[in-house]
C-alpha cells in the first residue's frame, strides 16, 4: 500500500496546478491525465442542454488574469495560483482605483496568508482571491485589472470508467473534478478513485463498478439526467472526497440511513482498527446531495476523512499537496477495498435443507469426534449460515449477529453451496 | 404574559367559592362566569340519558349543610367551604350521637388542619369533610346534622367554545369544571383554557380549536356519546389540569404514545427552556382516560404541572388560590401556545422537483457567491425541506432530523411554496 | 422445594452410573427409571429410518471394555466409569504396543485427573478416554485392548410424557437423555423435567405440556420428523439442560428472539430475585438447534444454569453428582414453574365496552367514595386491562407497560370477564 500511497500522491501533485472549473479546458486536461491511468469514456454535453431542473451553463475558459500596479508590477497573478480568480469570472480589462476594485477582492482576514476559493457560476461577476496580507499591503492608487476569460457556448465535460463485474448491477464511485488547486478537495478523491478502479479490475468483481469523474453539482445532475432511464441498475454508491488529509475517516450515511452500503461501510470501519466517525445524511456536502435527492434516493453514501468544511484549510490555498499524505490516501483506499470486498460478496442465501440441521458429517463438513467443547469457528460459521439463510438475512447480517468474521462466513457459505445445501 | 397571569389568577379567585359538582347550579354559575370571557355554547343533557356505558345521573343541588352542637354552635358549615360536604350527599336532618355521626366524617389525620375532598356520585350516601383537628375537638354528645340537598331529575351541564380555524379539522382542549373549591384542580386549568382560547382567536389558526368545559368523567363520556358521529374531525387534543402550581410541567402522552400532539408537545418542551417531565399514558388521571379509551383512542395528551395526585395538597382545602401562581399559569399558557403554534403549522409537503436539487439560485433563493463554508441556515433549511419533503416527513420530522429550528423550516417551506417547488 | 431438590438429586444419583448413548440399552434403562416417576409413551424407531436429512443409525450396545497390561492388570476399565469408552466405539480385541494404542486415547492434559467425554457416532472408530495422569503412568510395552460392543440394526429409543391441559395447544419441554455419567449435562435437566411434569399435573394447566426425553440431535431430529404434520399445535417450548450447577440461570432466547416464551421467561427472571443472564439465540448448544432450525423456527428457548461448554467440568468426569446441588435444581424448577404459570395464563383479551370507561361502580367493581388519591392497585389493574385489551396486548404486555404484577392483572381480568366486560 506504500507504493499506492506514493502513486496517489504523485497524481495529486501532477493535477494540482491545473485551473479547473465546472467546465472548460482545465477539466479536460484533468481527464486527459486520469486517462493515462484508466481507460475513460469521455462525455461532452453542450451548453444549453436541459438537465433535470438545471441547464448546462456556458463553458468557461481562462488564459490569464492579474492585478497590476500603475508601474506594471503584478500584485496578483493567475499564473501563481489557480485560486486567484473567482471561478467563472467574466472578462475584464480596466484600470480602476483600489476602492473600486475592493468589492471584487476576496480574502480571509483570519488566515491572512491564505488565498480563499470562490466561485460565481450562475451570476455574471468577476473577482480575485488573494491573501489578506497582500490586500493590506496594497497602496491606494490605480490598478490595472485584467481577466482574459471566455464564457461561451461550449460543453460540460465528464468521464466514466467502468470495471465490468460478473453482473450488470452497478456500484457507482463518484468524485468531483471541478475544483482548481485544492489537494484534499478533491485531487485526493480522484487519486483514490483511480487506484481503487485499478485494484478492483485486478481482483475481478461481482458488481460492475462505474467510476464518475464529474464536476460537482452540475456534473452529477447532468449524469443523473442522462442516466435516468438506467438508474435501476445502480444498487450502491460512494462519493469520494477529502480523501487525503491526516484526520480520521468519516462515513456519511445515505439518505436511507440503512442502505446496504451504509451497513457495509459501518461494518468495515467498526471491525477494522481505523478510528472513524459515522454521521447521518444531511443535504449539504458533495454530490450525495444529488444522488440522494428524494426522487432518486439512491443508496449512496459519502466517504471522506475530515468532512466537508470541517478543517480550516478547506477551500483555501492551504489545502495544497502538503496537506494530504500518501499514508492517509492509502488508508482511504484500504477502507474502500475492504468495504467493496464485503459488498461484493454479501449475499442472501437460502438453506435448501432447513428442517433441522443437515447432517454435515456425512458430507465431510463436520469433525467426526464429538464431545469436545472447542467447536471450530469454521463449523460454527456453517451452522450460523444454515440457520439464518432463510432468504431474509445476508452474510453481513449473519456476521453482525454471530460476531464471526465476514470472511469466515463467506468460506462457510461457499462450502455449503458446493455441498448443495445453499442456493442464492 | 404577566397581565395574562394576573388575569388568570383573578379568574381562579372568582370561581373558587362556588360549590361545583358534576351537575347542578354550581356548574351553571361557573359556566356563566366563563361566558363573560368567551362566547359559549351551553348544553343541558337530561337525567337518564344513556351516554356510552353510563347514564346521566340525577342533578344534585345543595343550599346549605352543617353539623351543630346541641347548643346550636355550627362546628362544620358548608358556608365556610364547599369541600365540607361529600359531593352528591343525600339530604339529612337528624340529631345523632358523635358515634353515629363518625362513620360519615372524613378527615386527613396526616394533615390535621386540611379539609379533604370526597364524592359519592353513584352511591346514595351522605357525609362531611372536615379538618382532623376539628374532629378531635368534638365532644361526645348529640349533634344536629343537616344537609339541605336535592337529588332530582334535572340535567348535566357543560359548555363549548370554538375558535374557528382555516380548516374544519379540530383540536380539542378539555378541562373539567366539576371540582368545588380546589384551585389547581381545576380552576387553573379553566383559566388557562380561557386565555388560550382568546389568544388563539387573536392570532387566527389553521385548525379549529374546540374548548370543552365539562364535568370530569361523566362529562367527557357525555360529550363523546353526543359527538360520536363526528369524532373523525378531532385530530388532536389536550386535557388541561393542575395548570397553576409551582412545579414543573408534566406532559402525559396519549395512549398512542407517538401521536402528533405527543411529538409536538415533547418537541416544544425539549427545545424550550422549561424544566419538564414526560410520562407515558396510564389509564388513570383526568379525562384523557375517556378520550384515550381503546374504542376512541384519540390523539389526546394531558398537560399539567405537578401531575394528578402528585402533591400533598391534592384534593384538599390546601389547594387554594394561594397554591397557584400567576407565573405558573402564564408558563402553562406559554407552553400551550408554543405547542399549538407548531401543531398548527406542521405540514407534510411534497417536493415538486425531487430529482436532484432544484436550482435555487435561478429563483433568487441561493446566494450567488460559492465556495464559502459558512452556508446560511436559511439555505440549509431549504435544502432540508426539499430533501425530506417526500410526503412522509412533516416539518416537525425535519426539525428533529436536521436540528434546525421549526420556525426556520416554516420560513423555508413558505419560500419554497411561493417558488412553486413545494406543495402540501 | 427442599424436598423436591432432594428428590431430584436422588434421581440424578440413580441415573448417574448408566452407560447411555444416542441408542441402546443405557437409554432404555434410563427411560425405565423415569417411567417410575411419570407414565411414559415409549418409542422405538428402527435403524435406517430416514429422519429429515438424517438416518437413524445402528444401535450401539456395550457390555465391557478395558485396557490391560501384559500381566492382566486393567489400567482402564469401563466398569469404573461409563466415560472410559468413546461412545459408539466399534468392538476390538487386540494386543498392541502403547504407541499403536496412543492415537486412540483421549485425555485432558490441563485437568490430568479428569476423564473426558468423547463420541464418534458417525465414523467407525474406537477409543478410550482416561485421566492424563493414567496415560503418563503407562509403561511402554504391549497392552490388551478390548471393547465388547455391538453396532447392529436396532432402534433409537425415546419417550414422551404428556400433561393434558385445557387446550390442545402444546408447550414442549425437551431434555436430552443420551449422555453417560454426566450429572449436570443432563441428568439434572431430566430430574427437573420430571418434577416439573409432576407439579404441573398437580395444579392443572391451560396448555398441554409435552415432555420429551430424547437423545440429543438425532433424537430431536427424529421427533421432529415423526411429528412434522402436527407441529402447528406446538406453540411454545423450552429445552432444559445443565440445570443443576451452582451458577446463575441463563436463558437463551429462541431464534425468533421475541417469541412469547422469550418474553415470559425474561419477565419472570427480571421480576424475580434470581440473578440471571439472557443470551440471544445461537445455532450451537442443545436441541434448540433443531427446534429453531429455519424450516421449523419454533418458539423454543433454552434454560440452563451455566450454559453449554461454559464451565471447565463440562463433558468431563468432574461433572458428577457432587457438581449439582438440590438447591440449584430446586431453583431451576421454581423458575420453570413461575414461567409456565405466566405463560399458561397469558391471554389477549378484548374489551367489550371499549368506548369510554365502562361504569365499574355499577357492577360493584369500583369503590363508591371518590376523591381519594390512593387508588387501589386492583382498580388500577382493571383500568389497565380495559384500556389495553384491544386484541393486540396480552396480559404480559399490560404487566410490562403498567408495572403492575402479572398476578394482579390476572385477577382483574377474571373479574372483568365475570362482569361481561372482557372476552378472550
Amino acid at each position: 500500500m506504500t507504493d499506492a500511497g506514493a502513486d496517489m500522491h504523485a497524481l495529486v501533485e501532477r493535477l494540482y496546478p491545473l485551473c479547473r472549473s465546472i467546465t472548460g479546458d482545465g477539466v479536460r486536461a484533468t481527464l486527459d491525465i486520469i486517462g493515462e491511468y484508466l481507460p475513460l469514456t469521455r462525455h461532452e454535453v453542450p451548453t444549453g442542454t436541459p438537465v433535470l431542473d438545471w441547464t448546462v451553463p456556458e463553458e468557461w475558459n481562462i488564459s490569464g488574469a492579474y492585478i497590476a500596479t500603475a508601474d506594471g508590477r503584478r500584485v496578483v497573478d493567475l499564473a501563481d495560483s489557480s485560486l486567484h480568480v473567482v471561478s467563472y469570472s467574466v472578462p475584464i480589462a480596466e484600470t480602476m482605483s483600489l476602492d473600486e476594485l475592493r468589492p471584487h477582492l476576496h480574502t480571509l482576514p483570519e488566515h491572512p496568508s491564505w488565498i480563499p476559493y470562490r466561485t460565481s457560476y450562475y451570476a455574471r461577476e468577476w473577482g480575485f482571491c488573494l491573501p489578506h496580507d497582500t490586500l493590506t499591503s496594497l497602496a491606494e492608487g490605480e490598478y490595472e485589472v485584467r481577466i482574459d476569460s471566455t464564457l461561451e457556448e461550449g460543453h460540460l465535460s465528464y468521464a466514466e470508467h467502468v470495471v465490468e463485474g460478473a453482473v450488470a448491477d452497478e456500484v457507482i464511485v463518484s468524485c468531483h473534478v471541478c475544483h482548481p488547486s485544492l489537494a484534499n478537495d478533491n485531487l485526493a478523491g480522484i487519486a483514490v478513485a483511480v487506484q481503487l478502479a485499478r485494484a478492483l479490475a485486478e481482483t475481478g468483481t461481482h458488481y460492475t463498478y462505474r467510476f464518475l469523474f464529474i464536476p460537482g453539482t452540475i456534473g452529477s445532475i447532468t449524469w443523473l439526467a442522462r442516466n435516468r432511464q438506467r438508474l435501476d441498475v445502480v444498487k450502491h454508491g460512494l462519493v469520494l472526497a477529502c480523501a487525503g488529509d491526516r484526520g480520521a475517516l468519516t462515513y456519511k450515511r445515505s439518505r436511507r440511513g440503512n442502505a446496504e452500503i451504509d451497513r457495509v461501510v459501518e461494518y468495515v470501519l467498526r471491525e477494522g482498527d481505523r478510528p472513524h466517525t459515522l454521521v447521518d445524511f444531511s443535504p449539504y456536502g458533495y454530490d450525495e446531495r444529488q444522488f440522494c435527492s428524494p426522487g432518486f434516493d439512491l443508496g449512496v453514501g459519502s466517504l471522506t476523512r475530515t468532512p466537508y468544511a470541517g478543517y480550516p484549510e478547506y477551500h483555501t490555498s492551504a489545502d495544497n499537496p502538503g496537506f494530504v499524505t500518501p499514508a492517509a490516501m492509502a488508508d482511504t483506499l484500504g477502507a474502500c477495498l475492504e468495504a467493496f470486498g464485503v459488498l461484493d460478496r454479501n449475499r442472501r442465501y437460502v438453506n435448501l435443507s432447513p428442517f433441522g440441521e443437515p447432517q454435515l458429517g456425512r458430507r465431510g463438513l463436520y469433525e467426526s469426534l464429538g464431545g469436545r467443547s472447542d467447536a471450530k469457528q469454521a463449523q460454527l460459521a456453517m451452522l450460523w449460515v444454515l440457520n439464518l439463510s432463510d432468504g431474509e438475512h445476508t452474510l453481513l447480517d449473519i456476521a453482525e449477529r454471530s460476531g464471526l468474521p465476514f470472511e469466515t462466513l463467506v468460506v462457510a457459505a461457499d462450502a455449503l453451496r458446493a455441498a448443495g445445501l445453499l442456493k442464492e
